[in-house]
């Protein structure tokens, strides 16, 4: 048994380490009033519209994309209309009243001596919302009604035993906060809590505990970042393999919470395949089952599955084992272009249905794959004329209708043998059956690319008066078309109504493949030009296409989860028997409704 | 979407319909006091021990076993000792009395008119019990305290909410009924119960609903019985590939009540991984997902994994989607021998390292390899020669020692290249890296067959005095070894210090791989020659083998559940917050607590 800790050699945001948090420190690492890291934006040079991205953690990080200002501005953006955030320091000071329970914090005090606790008004507001564009909407332009009146920072699981029970006793509500990546409303505060909020962030709790090799399992805490997780995993020839979009910066305990998806779950699995235990601690006592690593148990209804998706409403989840695998020895990438999205996805279902998944394999739709193709960062004319010569065979020669085009992206995992057998084993079904076309490596990669910038994207739209989000669901394969196009209908008309003054980007990828079904992703963007009220608009607007993609067969999340935002879906979604058996748990092990988030129920 | 209905042409057991269980006809099929077919049956000539298997439907049905006796009377089994069962008929007609709350019957017969309703003693009886050696010794030898007092044959979702709505409106208790072959002591009833108990048995609630092509998943009434099931949607060139031992006979509804595990999950997957829907009725409701067919979804805690091990203590399960597969072109089995379990169990975690387990892989060890090899039916001469050949080869030129030697047994499924390639890559990589030795298909085929007679072997050696059972459990990787030899260790004292007349029977066999662990079924038998209370003796050896089991790291169950039988080892399987959890869930959903089993917590 090895005892390792996750260490990273520079300070990569707010779930690093509390240190990273106060101050000015967290200033200089991550964005206060948009997505990721300071030192990454994607800025407009206001002459020529170019699109360039800072900073040089990306792959196309310090690179000019001379391509999208053309693509995006027909649906709205203008270089020359800047919407700026307003200044954020009023608002933190603005926040800055708070309750606090006196004779809690001196019981804590004793109970708990070299714990860290701040009620900086910038560590509150940054532990009191997620990262859904009406946040960073009321972190650019509005404010929060309601945050945490304090932070504090625990460093084991038996601290926060004395936290929560403590909590409970005096009557304080606490809030638990991983990475901040929520994207459901799972942190924003109930503006009617009149109890003193504590947020319990478990940046300080970021430790893998043990690796085991025999069982190939490793015990963290559940402060771990992902990236950071998988740096320290890798550097003893392991990987765990889970990548949601967001891992630069979510915690095992948050993707536990949420359910969490990761981009290369046809390996790894999705959090509920990686899960074999974990640690919560809840008003009531710890929750852990007894026997250690369990592979598959029939002892009733599974614990580990009703902590799983829990949004923080039951407990503070502290430790948990996750699988691990070989590191692998290849990480290679493919792409494949479809004339139409109907073939793409009939190869997707194929490829499901023979259970050939790569690590990842991804369809994106039109819209996507020209956002995609613009952002292709400024090269050689060669390489333009390199280009100009497979647009040349694609559109003329085979025909493909530009304003059809899709693509596959893929990554692949494995033995180097396995993968190369792997890719040209898809690369012939897409071709021989599915219309196909093999597109690449650079493709795929780009694809890759995209998932981590495509939040960044997003806040610069802010920048420009340009709306923007995605939505995603889970949907029967039978149901996966016409949830798309009846979606994508619904978005259009309702924008039309609302009076958005140009055409609105609505577009779709289905992102993950299961045996019965697949996850689509919708990616919303409008520019808010003459509206009141945008945030207030777009938030209809989205809800409504919940409503159809609930209407017609999809899910309420496939990994977003619930939160407040799809609430008042839920009833739709698991009925109200399950709504009460959800309530029936939380009433169980909190009775006092410390965890008084209200997410979910 | 194609509407078929279950059909066999041969009744089959009390699962098949209510017909087949109402009077004479059930006495026909199935043994009242014994597992499984009346038609089958171990027999054993008193003369020279040679022991036979009656009827037509297994593979060795109607052969003769010579080399069974030797093997099995050093363990105690005398073949001049006979131990019949008392008179059965005396004992269900001393359990008649019945609590019948007649005005909730009225309302039941004006609710729904045409349901079969009986009270016939043996129909009861029948509805009152499972398949421990504890419970097939009630009925051979004791009785039962407690019986349910009517036994009702719904047809449809809809009835059953009828019934289960009234049932809750009179206080009557309710006992959901499926296949009966559960070996949790969950169907015993309560002795205390003073309120009318009624069976809703669902035996006639078993049709395909629907199939659907596209998303590969079947809409099917709980009451199917899993061989039905399979040759219904066999003959549409589908399979679900669902097959616990009990399949002949347990229902969809038993499975997903037991978290039922199917001995080809490495290809289909265990219960939990094949439903995608569910239907309860609850006394709150019915408890259904408003989307149907969902792959995955992050809507908080799953509520389809609460329903699974709810073991009937939270309402009656009717209806469930469960996944399909296109029917295989080929099944095939291969069979490996090592020299020692330590190699056998090497080679199997190297496998489920690799991830190359075919549909099932199993290993055997000594003990179970020399009773696999004693259930030979007679052979020719030619035959024989055969075996001494191999057997030459074995023992003497690859100097594998007899008393050490164990087997892994396999079944393959897939295209028939894909099989081929499959078991020789397995069977190189044993002999090339375990010191394994090819087996052939002769013993998977028998290692297979084993598994379906095993609890009629059990039954057997309840006519000759002795007493046996398995019980089963799943261990980490690195614990399996300790679990066994630990567990093996204490029957054997155990059994010494119950002053057993004859050496114990005790062996394990690995019977499913996972990524982090395994599980492991252990064979206990026993010569009762002597004992003052032979059952009460063994059930104290079991329990004190699975206190055994859990120090060492091993789980309460893999996948027989915990029922009554296991209930005292909860705490330490889930801890007192996941019991609180379990509890609030059946509060919730049965405030009234008449689904009073007293299963799980």
């Amino acid at each position: 048994m090895n005892r390792i800790n996750v260490f990273s050699s520079q300070v990569i945001g707010p779930t690093k380490d509390a240190d990273a948090i106060a101050g000015s420190t967290k200033i200089k690492t991550v964005h206060e009033d948009a997505w990721g890291y300071k030192d990454t934006q994607f800025k407009m040079n206001p002459s020529d519209g170019c699109v360039s991205l800072s900073g040089d953690r990306y792959l196309y990080s310090g690179k000019r994309f001379p391509n999208l200002y053309p693509f995006i501005q027909k649906y709205g953006v203008d270089k020359d209309i800047a919407t700026p955030a307003k200044n954020i320091e009023a608002k933190f000071f603005d926040s800055s009243k708070s309750t606090i329970n006196e004779s809690f914090l001196e019981s804590l005090r004793g109970a708990v001596p070299n714990l860290r606790l701040s009620v900086d008004p910038k560590e509150r507001v940054m532990a009191s919302h997620g990262h859904t564009v009406q946040e960073i909407w009321a972190l650019r332009f509005g404010k929060f009604s309601r945050i945490v009146d304090a932070v504090i920072y625990p460093e084991s699981h038996e601290e926060v035993e004395k936290i929560v029970r403590l909590a409970d006793q005096f009557g304080v509500a606490v809030l638990p906060y991983g990475g901040g990546t929520t994207v459901s409303h799972s942190l924003l505060c109930n503006p009617n809590e009149k109890r003193m909020i504590l947020a319990i962030a478990v940046s300080r709790m970021n430790s893998v505990l043990t690796v085991n090799r025999e069982t190939m399992c490793v015990r963290v805490q559940a402060g771990c970042v992902g990236s950071h997780l998988e740096k320290a995993l890798g550097s003893v020839g392991l990987t765990l393999g889970h990548e949601p979009d967001s891992w630069e910066f979510s915690t095992v305990g948050g993707w536990i919470a949420t359910r969490a998806s990761g981009m290369k779950k046809n390996i790894y699995g999705n959090i509920e395949d990686l899960l074999v235990d974990v640690k919560v601690v809840t008003p009531i006592g710890t929750l852990t089952r007894g026997t250690e690593g369990i592979p598959r148990m029939s002892a009733g209804p599974d614990i580990l599955q009703m902590v799983l998706g829990s949004e923080g409403s039951f407990g503070v989840i502290t430790e948990a084992v996750l699988k691990v695998r070989p590191a692998p020895e290849a990480k290679t990438f493919g792409s494949l272009v479809f004339p139409s999205f109907e073939d793409g996805l009939r190869f997707m279902r194929e490829v499901a249905r023979r259970r050939i998944q790569p690590a990842s394999i991804r369809l994106m739709d039109n819209t996507q794959f020209l956002l995609g193709s613009s952002l292709k960062p400024e090269q050689s004319i060669f390489q333009n004329f390199l280009d100009s010569v497979i647009r040349f065979y694609v559109l003329r020669v085979k025909k493909f209708d530009p304003e059809n085009i899709c693509a596959v992206t893929m990554s692949f995992e494995g033995t180097k043998s396995d993968v190369a057998k792997h890719e040209s084993m898809l690369n012939s079904l897409a071709t021989s059956q599915f219309n196909g076309l093999v597109g690449g490596a650079g493709n795929g990669i780009r694809g890759y690319f995209l998932t981590f910038v495509i939040a960044y994207l997003r806040d610069f739209g802010l920048q420009h008066q340009f709306i923007a989000e995605s939505f995603e669901t889970s949907v029967p394969w039978d149901k996966v078309d016409i949830v798309i196009r009846e979606t994508k209908a619904q978005v259009l008309a309702d924008c039309k109504a609302a009076g958005i003054a140009h055409e609105p980007m609505i577009s779709a990828r289905v992102t993950q493949t299961y045996d019965s079904g697949a996850a689509v992703y919708f990616y919303l963007g409008m520019s808010w030009k003459g509206l009141n009220d945008p945030v207030a608009t777009y938030s209809q607007i989205e809800d409504r296409a919940r409503e159809c993609v609930m209407k017609h067969g999809g899910s309420i999340s496939h990994h977003h989860g619930v939160g407040k935002i799809r609430k008042q879906f839920m009833d739709q979604a698991v009925g109200s028997v399950g709504k009460a058996m959800i309530k029936g748990l939380k009433t169980t092990v909190d009775p006092r409704n410390i965890f008084s988030n209200g997410n979910l129920v």
